[in-house]
């Protein structure tokens, strides 16, 4: 995976750990694509400083991704959601098959009471 | 719910965000039942200290989850699959009366034979 999409989706899993500073920074950077220079001038201060507190969240976000996983969860269950949802499309393709089959049930009531 | 079941399912969820003294004598406490004696024992160091650092594991799992709700969320994940599989399991008696239905076809096939 791309680091800044992986890095986008830690911050939507573990974002609520950070300061709210930190949060809106890293929220610039690597959902809104602002430069560093950009979020320098916002927060009044330099793009070191910014490029500093961008490395140290990374660093931060994949150390409680390497403990709590959730990353790998959630692509677990995007797996499990699509597997049972092609899995039920299928069922439902039986189901239809059987409803014909109840029609043909009615007409052979029918036939009997003829 | 009550507090040392829920200390013990958060503890399942962060434990891994804890140091791995943390994590021994909160499971030793939480899911192992043992007494603050028993586990000062262990660490070589007082009741005291270990009942200190159990209260501040106790604030650090809450906190933890007062951002991620992660809690909340198996819950509700819980509650989704088991009206998932009530839904099933109501649609699979469908499914075997569709399947009796089947039978009347055959019948109804040989029926036509005669």
């Amino acid at each position: 995976m791309e680091e800044r999409v992986q890095i986008s989706m830690l911050l939507d899993l573990y974002g609520e750990l950070l300061t709210s500073k930190q949060k809106d920074i890293m929220n610039f950077y690597f959902n809104e694509d602002l430069s560093l220079s950009e979020i320098s001038e916002i927060n009044h201060t330099s793009r070191q400083a910014i490029y500093d507190i961008i490395k140290r969240c990374q660093k931060l976000l994949l150390d409680y991704d390497s403990k709590l996983k959730l990353l790998e969860k959630e692509k677990f269950i995007l797996e499990l959601k699509k597997d049972m949802e092609t899995k039920l499309d299928s069922l439902k393709n039986e189901i239809i098959i059987d409803k014909k089959i109840k029609v043909i049930e009615d007409i052979k009531s029918i036939i009997k009471n003829i």
